[in-house]
């Protein structure tokens, strides 16, 4: 099966916890938005999906996942659907649905970590909303990164497998998509992470667990792992850090 | 099987979507948070979940579903463990999957909802961001409600199998969770909703179609439906409608 994933060019975004799963797993797939339009890829490959036009299930938004006919869209959907197909989710039901609940809340740290510079209006340029989002990114900072990384914390901590991994001491998507989500934190927010992770000594061995795994340690020296920017979720505007 | 349904006492709130999946199923439940602590239900009944105290696999937050031993977390999830249970979802695994990709949509839009009047920081009480609030729901009036009530319109016009429902024209969850969406902004944006509903009609006449159900009817009558209020999701502060 080549899978494809939709998603935005140019960015890691949304679209970077679908790929660091299809990489670690080393599936065949194609990124359609990073794609030539000569090719016949491309934002142009992408549009008609989401218009509508070419199916009647159309995703809300990007990421989307295409598997031969079918069409998966949000990225804990997407996930959910590859983690048995991947390897990367036990095959057990409670734990499959324990998994996906841990990434239904990293989306939600996602969307408060977009939030952040974009707390009036995704359509607003960030210099137009800058007074907002240093008020926001206040607390963010203050409350809101504790608590998602102390949960983690201490769902590995209480694993009954170990601290290995979040889920049944194996790798699962989840622990890919922390890892990326830490990562991103860093990059935005650098002074206030390096005081934040102190305390969270299981989590910050794991993302060094998950950036050491060699399929991972292959794709993130390669040039298909985008580097952050200030266009995607994770952006470093110095102004918000502490 | 006896449900136990763990979400705050005294608001709709997120709660509320699984609320009417079981109430339309007829399903046995307990509302843990509703219930009286001399009963040992209530909140102390709830928090050791949150603690991580009596199991593995503690909830980031509230809702949760207790099934038997199952804890599964997150509205979509809940409704997606629910589904097949209570025959709210197709049997088919490409359907089930677009089901619960509506269901995550409607995630997102409820997270925007509350947004709206928290903007900054769930902490911060309304007043102490009402400035940022009528910043951020004149955009969410004008683009955002918009967009997702179109992409619904959408979605249920394209259905091969009709309008009735949105999902291969039978009642699943995501059509519960629509009704409650739009009641919830019916009442904290009367006047942009009565303005931007006249565009809708596939939208308003399903949420009709749902409150007539039978056992929906008799939950709305009934006083289990909690009244809406300015402390849970959706709430009405006159000076944030148009």
């Amino acid at each position: 099966m080549r899978y494809e994933l939709h998603y935005w060019p140019t960015i890691q975004g949304r679209g970077e916890f679908v790929r660091l799963a299809l990489e670690e797993a080393g599936a065949d797939y194609i990124d359609v938005g990073n794609g030539s339009e000569e090719e016949g890829l491309g934002i142009p490959a992408m549009e008609p999906y989401l218009s509508g036009e070419v199916t009647p299930f159309p995703p809300f938004a990007m990421p989307f996942l295409k598997a031969g006919d079918l069409i998966v869209s949000h990225v804990a959907n997407i996930l959910q659907f590859l983690g048995p197909r991947l390897g990367l989710v036990p095959n057990d039901e409670a734990l499959r649905l324990w998994t996906h609940s841990l990434q239904l809340t990293l989306a939600d740290f996602v969307s408060e970590a977009h939030d952040m510079h974009h707390p009036i209006a995704s359509s607003l340029y960030y210099e137009d909303q800058h007074v907002e989002a240093k008020r926001r990114a206040e607390f963010f900072i203050k409350e809101r990164i504790p608590k998602f990384l102390d949960y983690f914390e201490h769902v590995l901590e209480g694993s009954p497998k170990g601290d290995t991994y979040l889920v049944d001491g194996m790798l699962t998507y989840a622990d890919l998509s922390l890892f990326q989500v830490v990562s991103g934190l860093r990059y935005a927010l650098p002074q206030a992470m390096q005081r934040i992770e102190v305390d969270m000594p299981r989590v910050v061995i794991l993302v060094e667990r998950v950036a050491q795994r060699p399929n991972i340690a292959a794709y993130l020296a390669s040039d298909r792992r985008l580097p952050l920017n200030e266009s995607g979720i994770f952006r470093h505007y110095p102004e918000l850090d502490e």
